[in-house]
């Protein structure tokens, strides 16, 4: 069995936004030399997401309007977290997009669905931040 | 190590639908001869899910009922996704659900809990769309 | 290819809690003696979730509060699923928490970011319920 690891690093300059990371996924593959197995891609931090979804920007807006309607920041007082913090929402919106995605690997290739991109998404942002990559399979 | 791969294919003719996919899941795991391992079963498109829940139909209506209100479809133009689209509604339904689920692979056999089923969830039927069964293991 | 399999017992005395089982997960990591791999840990219940946040009860209070705005138990009614039953929302509660983690194996240890912690979470307490840890690797 072959094993791989390595630590995909962010520093999105702004509170919240998504980052395509299907290109480092695949770049990650074939340094693993893996041709069948399973990728595991997860956030490190618990204020951020891996999922997969449609690389469209409008959509990603819509994403974004739509977690603040299902777990608001503000005000920032009505959740307990947030003493000495302010991103309690951040550890909700994350909840709803998820920490991880495994992705299986045939023939080489990261098996996915047509529009299938895999993203980092980021809800507390303005510092550098990690998501990991593991991979099995031989 | 063993590695098995089969797409399972649908074509839920109303926009929303939940499948029952289990045993399709189960006859991939005694094609595959894997006896210890995990199980990767995935949507392979962005408006549906893979899920594991209840087989009750009770539930799944208000399953149905409860996403529309997290994720509303109408007004349509609320979404900036929909242009010449009429689906954003369908990606946020899959992100609540799920994309995936992993399952243990015990002595032959899918380690399931008592109640648990696998469901295709189509958020966007109305065509052929699909989702992938992955095994590895030994 | 190593693999190891294990269940998780639990008996939460109230409907909802959280409980920290990343101990439990290093102690069955160190007894399966696998030091590169996969861990899977989910809820064998469809009413239970297996998520990874942080341990900080002002956040689990936040996570009960959203939760039960997201998903109301009350009125019971609501529901098709309560006939007989009264838990229709703890299966939705569920769906957004997520019902499975999937965490990498490096070097024999939970590869984990700095403030991720596994829990089990329950919506439908007060009996005997468990979760499962599957480990692949070598």
């Amino acid at each position: 069995m072959k094993t791989y690891r390595k630590e995909l690093w962010f520093n999105v300059p702004t509170r919240r936004g998504f980052i395509n990371i299907t290109p480092q996924a695949e770049a990650s593959l074939r340094e693993s030399g893996v041709k069948e197995g399973l990728v595991l891609c997860n956030a490190m931090h618990i204020t951020a997401s891996v999922f997969i979804n449609d690389d469209e920007p409008g959509l990603h807006h819509d994403y974004e309007a739509w977690l603040e309607k299902l777990a608001p920041r503000e005000p920032v007082s009505q959740y307990r977290h947030n003493v000495g913090e302010d991103n309690a929402d951040a550890h909700m919106k994350r909840q709803i997009m998820g920490r991880e995605v495994v992705v299986a690997v045939t023939e080489g290739k990261l098996d996915l669905g047509p529009w299938e991109q895999i993203f980092y998404g980021e809800f507390d942002g303005r510092r550098k931040k990690r998501a990991l990559i593991k991979i099995i399979g031989e």
